[in-house]
């Protein structure tokens, strides 16, 4: 019973783990930073390689610089991506439907960037020739990082916005040539709160014996929400 | 209180989750698979595109042919590997040291590979050109579907040895063009237990303000283990 308790927590927990983009301002105790550090780096890696590097941003000046770096590459990345979808944004009312108020998170999101409470730049340290899978190593550790900040109270978020500006932070913290910023991960404590997370249903994702055909033995359990993939639910 | 505790859970099973390899030759329960399966798709993935599919092989006569396909691969990965490293391995007496054991272990893993419980191809449908990042969107459910095994009193190991066969596999279950094997996975109740991992130091993974400059706020529980990184602790 204790048992069924305990792995009904953890499952929970995963299941509820959405990525969160607005904080409330105040800073992460060093205490909880290092169990969430700590926990991520346990993931599993390539021969236990552990490629992963995990660089921490506060309040210190390079962090400030890298805070105002990145800022503005978060609000160009949203720009476009806005450009590209035809999406247009309108803060001055609370969005009516899903998708407006998703629409707005984001904007907010890109809007304080510096205000972040933490940012963490996943590093991959990367040791043979470039590869499609060599992510294993690396993204193991940032879900667990996500997983571990849900679990201790805070909400975190993964994007791709530092790729415009990779060399400028590379030479900002004079990363090694072999070194690759593999994510940016937003880190505090949410002003919203987690949540049921929107997935296709499980039928389109997993199958047995062949592509596409739905393993008979799969649900979603009772209240699971839906979506079709298209919005921007997640980083972009 | 509770809530402590339930985060302490959490925490305490992200961080003992090790990759296990020695499994009871037992089935799975659907059911047990359905939770896995269902918890691992609740990652987040750029967009909310869930790129990620999960090709379940158990009993079925495609999954048999896979076993076998893969079988071989394996043991092949693991012989070229041992060559590689110069390692010989002596099953006929338990290892002394802990290396011993894990070679020991290793050598078993591709030896019975075709009895595995279950085998998770997990695929990644790619949707924009090749890049060292898209792994972003794939490694966080695969790490989900880790952690969820583990919750529920099973246990995983990644592999990517799928890769010589990686066509024959693609053939046989007719995957689109787009899809790639991201990572072979392999589950069932352990043979051993689940427990403490062994990594680096925290203060060579963790930095604040600068490569290889250690946060100074990161400190290794009491009761850590460490490893150097070399031996194949981990899938290879």
């Amino acid at each position: 019973m204790a048992e069924q308790t305990h792995a009904d927590a953890v499952l929970e927990t995963i299941a509820t783990t959405r990525s969160i983009r607005r904080y409330r301002y105040e800073d992460v105790p060093s205490a909880d930073l290092n169990k969430i550090l700590w926990t991520a780096t346990r993931a599993p890696s390539g021969t236990n390689r552990q490629p992963f590097r995990f660089l921490v941003l506060r309040n210190g000046p390079k962090a400030k610089q890298a805070r105002r770096i990145l800022g503005i590459a978060f609000r160009n990345g949203w720009q476009t991506k806005c450009s590209s979808e035809g999406w247009t944004i309108d803060t001055s009312t609370r969005g009516s439907t899903r998708r407006e108020r998703m629409l707005q998170a984001m904007q907010q999101y890109v809007d304080e960037f510096e205000r972040v409470p933490v940012v963490v730049l996943a590093l991959y340290q990367r040791y043979r020739p470039i590869d499609a899978m060599e992510g294993a190593s690396m993204y193991p550790a940032c879900q667990n990082l996500m997983l571990a900040a849900r679990a201790l109270g805070y909400g975190a978020c993964f994007s791709g916005w530092h790729r415009g500006v990779a060399t400028e932070l590379s030479l900002l913290f004079e990363l090694p040539q072999d070194v690759e910023i593999a994510l940016t991960i937003t880190l505090g404590k949410p002003q919203g709160k987690h949540g049921p997370v929107r997935r296709r249903p499980i039928g389109d994702l997993v199958f047995e014996e062949g592509w596409e055909k739905s393993a008979p033995w799969v649900q979603d359990p009772p209240g699971t929400r839906f979506t079709g993939g298209g919005p921007p639910e997640a980083r972009s």
